[in-house]
């Protein structure tokens, strides 16, 4: 029987002749339960190789160990599509001569495949393999759903490394990345913490506050007259956006409205939906939680996307080009609806994109849910820190305090006003918020530049300033 | 919402800006029932388009019209894996200035992929397709079950166009090509004849000469200490062939054996062995009857694969690399083990590769079944008339007067000797073919070379040569 089965790690690697320079590569389905970007520079550190790119859809507070690895010279580049605060933290020091790049979902597949990020080596952690390579996340201890963003790297890479704690005879019947493209496959004992694994996405919120946002946004879908037969529908991660698909599956149901499909990262409010007969399918580039995960097994109308499909623009299409409402997050918006989701109001990083950029640029309304203020600092101000997406993109913002729509999209101001929504000026909103918490510093903003932030289409969007030592 | 339907297939054409030169490719799933070459083609002579290359995984006699576009210079260059003596005969009076390429199933994927025949347009036929293309050939009144070698064509093609007659709504969540790769689809009445689809492979021959060389191929199975727990299998379309599968299954019933997977052209045969539990999964790169169709949409052990992964060189493995056992056929070997499956005793071709060459290559026992001769012709040769596949890939040929193994296994030889099975020298089964039918003459053979056959690694085997016309 023909195998790619390889002893251990370092014999993978040296197989696959990593050497300095290179750029290799990471995907982040176990999120921050992920054991895998750290056991391979691990090992590529302690084999002395210098100066490398890593290209990782996302780096979280887990891979801590990094910092160390650039500051040895290991790693000398970065390629992010969100970075948590913890990593975030030491880049804003300045402690890279280069600054990281930060992609969104669809880019990263898109300069990965056009050639501007080329990747000589892509690490692949599969919760179930087989022998040749055939994997999927759908199955296993470390079982995480979808493996939609590793897909463009399988695809592309010059060599695949599959890294599996779940070792199964061959062929796989449900394989995500298939055999023609893995060249090695090594099984260790854990590729990730089941508890780190779904961090931080699935808890309903029993927040007021975001309860009253979500059924506010449940409102500006009906009154924007997309609550039809045929609606698609996105939502992110966060309590708000989450509790609003609760309240859009009674509204629905009432209604007898059957929507089309529901896209990204899908959720078990997002499975809900779709089973109760609301949406006919679910596109999936990334299960949030284990009943998601399950489910992407089970069910037909549950389909697994890669990133090339779900958002890309160096596809003939996405799952955005039908896109009739997406519910965003904001770490902040300004007067000019531009929105931040990569640093945080001292100006360090503690996120990225995803998916924000992608889908506001093509979907049909693009509706933002974020409270007036957080720990009395105000959200809506007169710039944000960081342009993560343009606010020629975002049409709705929705507070706990009245909805702001974008003057480009004079209708659905029409159409709420007509409802009876609490309609204001963004200048309004603004005003209350620095009445509540008194008017915001700016962040502090060094002078090296230490990200840079890359849009839809790959266009330069903003780039990210080192955050000086307080005094 | 986003469509990418256009009016009709003119219109399609227009916007792809099919012109003089170009590569358009087809791919050949409906079999002698397919429309689309044809309309396609139609349309195209009557825009006037010249000097086109069709690069068609087969083409059949349903495709006679492409005849007269080659003699009006609308083709001028054909690249196929498969022709049918209808096409065949006018090609080999040299109708055409460039020679015919012929590759195998598993290289024209590859050439594809790496630019050696890259493709401007590709039509894909599809049984079923959403509004942005996403497509499938597992339902619809056209289904033929998996369309995988089009996957090369769609995922590497500058243009695309998927022309379906059952267009359904967005999202087809059982897509095999996805919207990220079409750019236009085109609805019409029918894209084939379903009686032509399925035409000439599902029947199981009843033909005592067939069956007892298939019985003796299980033997040779037994024989050879393959047939164990894990074992994998391959079968073509013929008649000897499938039988072997019908008594493979009672073999491995009464043994309680086991197997990992058969692949290839799969026939409701093999989905009967795999249902009856005696193969754990069907790796499907073309379902070779209705019942193969529908149990590749319900089957979760039953898999659709691309060219890419069923044969191809170009990937990092494929489904060959843990193949144990293949049944082929031939229309000559020679006593070298050289097999012909492009052109008939007198030269014209009638045939290709296929799988072929591909299978015999990289399997661990490929055996091939052929009578000792058909129609009075001898079918072992001094020397076929046409290589397709080499000898030294060949390992065991089984006619219905006894067995005649490479000399390059003499493990092979021993066991089946040890086995009491009736194994002779092949100059021998050559022998007792001419006593029965005389020394045939060898194939007429013209001065111009009218056919190039290339290799599983794309490497030149032979040429085919035009055939004089008879006095």
């Amino acid at each position: 029987m023909a195998t790619k089965v390889v002893s251990n790690l370092k014999e993978a690697i040296e197989l696959a002749k990593v050497t300095d320079g290179m750029s290799i590569s990471f995907h982040h389905h176990l999120r921050n339960g992920d054991h895998v970007l750290n056991m391979v520079m691990d090992e590529l550190a302690a084999m002395g190789v210098k100066n490398l790119t890593v290209n990782a859809s996302a780096v979280f507070d887990v891979h801590a160990p990094l910092i160390d690895h650039i500051k040895n010279g290991v790693v000398t580049k970065l390629c992010v599509n969100y970075m948590s605060k913890g990593i975030g933290t030491h880049i804003c020091k300045g402690i890279m001569d280069t600054p990281v790049e930060f992609r969104s979902h669809g880019q990263r597949p898109a300069d990965i495949e056009n050639g501007r990020t080329p990747i000589d080596v892509a690490f692949i952690a599969a919760p179930t393999s087989d022998t040749m390579g055939n994997c999927t996340g759908k199955m296993g201890k470390s079982r995480f759903g979808s493996i939609g963003y590793a897909m463009a790297d399988a695809m592309n890479a010059k060599t695949v490394i599959v890294i599996t704690d779940n070792l199964v005879e061959y062929p796989l019947t449900c394989a995500s990345i298939t055999e023609d493209y893995v060249d090695y496959v090594v099984a260790v004992d854990e590729i990730g913490d089941p508890n780190g694994i779904m961090s931080g996405t699935t808890a309903q919120t029993r927040d007021p506050v975001r309860l009253r946002m979500a059924q506010t946004a449940v409102k500006c879908i009906e009154a924007s007259g997309l609550l039809k037969d045929g609606m698609s529908f996105q939502t992110g991660a966060g309590g708000a956006t989450m509790a609003a698909a609760m309240y859009l599956k009674d509204v629905m149901l009432e209604k007898g409205v059957v929507g089309s499909y529901i896209v990204g990262g899908i959720s078990t409010a997002s499975v809900d939906l779709q089973k109760a007969g609301c949406f006919r399918a679910l596109q999936d580039v990334q299960s949030f939680d284990l009943g998601a995960a399950a489910d992407l097994l089970e069910n037909p109308n549950h389909i697994e996307v890669s990133g090339r499909r779900y958002s890309s623009s160096i596809g003939k299409s996405s799952c955005m080009n039908n896109l009739d409402v997406a519910m965003l997050g904001a770490t902040e918006i300004d007067v000019d609806f531009n929105v931040n989701v990569h640093t945080d109001s001292n100006g360090i990083i503690m996120g990225g994109s995803g998916g924000h950029t992608d889908i506001a640029e093509i979907c049909n309304m693009a509706v933002v849910i974020a409270p007036l203020f957080r720990n009395r600092l105000p959200i809506v101000l007169d710039h944000v820190t960081t342009v993560s997406t343009k606010g020629e993109n975002i049409d709705v913002l929705i507070t706990e305090s009245g909805i702001a729509v974008n003057p480009r999209r004079q209708d659905l101001k029409e159409k709420f006003i007509a409802a009876g929504l609490n309609v204001k000026d963004i200048h309004e909103l603004k005003a209350m918020a620095e009445k509540i918490c008194g008017v915001p510093q700016p962040a502090p903003k060094g002078d090296k530049i230490v990200g840079e932030v890359f849009g839809h289409w790959g266009e330069h969007v903003d780039y990210i300033y080192s955050v000086p030592d307080k005094e």
